[in-house]
């Protein structure tokens, strides 16, 4: 089972895929994917986000390897929906994506042990999480001006049941930029995996129905620029599109 | 005008204060301040936490001036209201509370500059909002485990209208831990104070209604036992209790 959350005539509606290119709204209506606004495909509570969760992308940003989960918080102003723009303020120098398998809690969960934490999980989508690298001073610092901007952070097309991902440590990921591919890797490259992630994080704090862990992203991570139109996509979860738009959009 | 959010009888009330024990609900009943339960005084949106905002509360954590604000978010699962309880891990070596001025955004806020900064402010509350310090590892690093902990934000217990305060410039606040004052500070030394937080913070992330702006805290932070009641107060803005247990009320 999979569901997107997308607004259509006037109120918002749970939709199940119908075919390649038309939703099922909850209510029974059919209608295009081009007449909805796709929104993040569910109500998001507490959104903590890895740093560094890849070995190799470490390396690419010349950070050591870490001793525990570099775990941080983002609001919800930052989240936006599959087929959204991301705003590239014009002054960041270096501004790259970041594909991410994002894993949604199911149940409150605290002090939870890793050998069954996945019994905590509701599902998956996929995540872009953008980075203005400019304010990257170290990594123990992935400060609001690198992680928390408007539209940074986008979620979707679906909700995926945990259920129908028999193995979320052996999905292949990638990203495209303008059709080509920039990025690949599989989530078994995580450092810490999803276990380890949610034993680490209801260690100290309590995760509830709808928080949402973002694991970290691969290397292969390239500057993007406004036209620019970004796909990151894991395999079983989705292909979540967004295009890059510049300050003049925003009036400034 | 000041305001509670109070759960009572079955339900969430607004309530506002009718003489030293009681509250006068807004559908016009009168209860003891001992017979509800004091939520945070408004539904908070994304919450902001500066660090080291106050340069001698960073002289005495050993860190040097900053050049900019130190932002970071907080989850909402860490926030509880007046006359709640605050766990302190049997595991932490020192946790310290910190008295700090709340303000709360009233309309939305991108690109604000800060000679008009202060028309997006629709009041403020106290906070207290404790730090497990075993995890202080650097002052980029405030990181979950030092300051997103369940119950380690208190908010409340009123909501006070801007307009009913003059100058939170000049704003003396202080702790008392069972009694005794251990901290004691005036806004008017805050590193940067509301209008450039709200300059530096709406430069990149569009604030709404209900973002919250925890500003900081003087220095004369101590540890806290179980046991302990803390009392963190604001004048003109209000005094909020707060008591600290051990992980045996949590059983584990």
């Amino acid at each position: 089972m999979k569901t997107a959350r997308v607004a259509y005539s006037g109120a918002i509606h749970t939709a199940t895929p119908y075919d390649d290119s038309r939703l099922r709204l909850a209510d029974g209506r059919i209608v295009l994917h081009d007449d909805v606004v796709w929104l993040p495909p569910f109500e998001a509570g507490t959104i903590v986000a890895l740093g560094l969760n890849y070995a190799e992308h470490a390396k690419e940003l010349s950070f050591g390897a870490q001793q525990e989960p570099l775990a941080f918080l983002k609001g919800p102003g930052a989240l936006i929906g599959h087929r959204g723009h991301t705003r590239r303020p014009a002054d960041a120098t270096f501004m790259h994506y970041e594909c991410e398998l994002a894993v949604v809690i199911g149940r409150s969960a605290a002090g939870v042990r890793r050998d069954c934490a996945m019994d905590y999980v509701a599902g998956y989508t996929v995540a872009n999480d953008y980075a203005i690298r400019d304010y990257l001073e170290n990594w123990y610092r992935p400060n609001l001006r690198v992680k928390n901007r408007d539209t940074c952070t986008v979620l979707g097309p679906w909700f995926v049941d945990a259920a129908d991902v028999p193995d979320p440590h052996a999905l292949a990921l990638r990203t495209l930029v303008n059709g080509v591919v920039t990025q690949q890797g599989n989530t078994r490259d995580m450092v810490f995996d999803i276990p380890a992630l949610i034993e680490y994080l209801s260690g100290f704090m309590t995760l509830a129905p709808g928080d949402v862990i973002l694991t970290g992203t691969p290397d292969g991570v390239v500057d993007v620029k406004p036209g620019d139109e970004v796909i990151t996509e894991i395999d079983g979860i989705g292909s979540l599109r967004n295009t890059i738009v510049g300050d003049d959009v925003f009036g400034r």
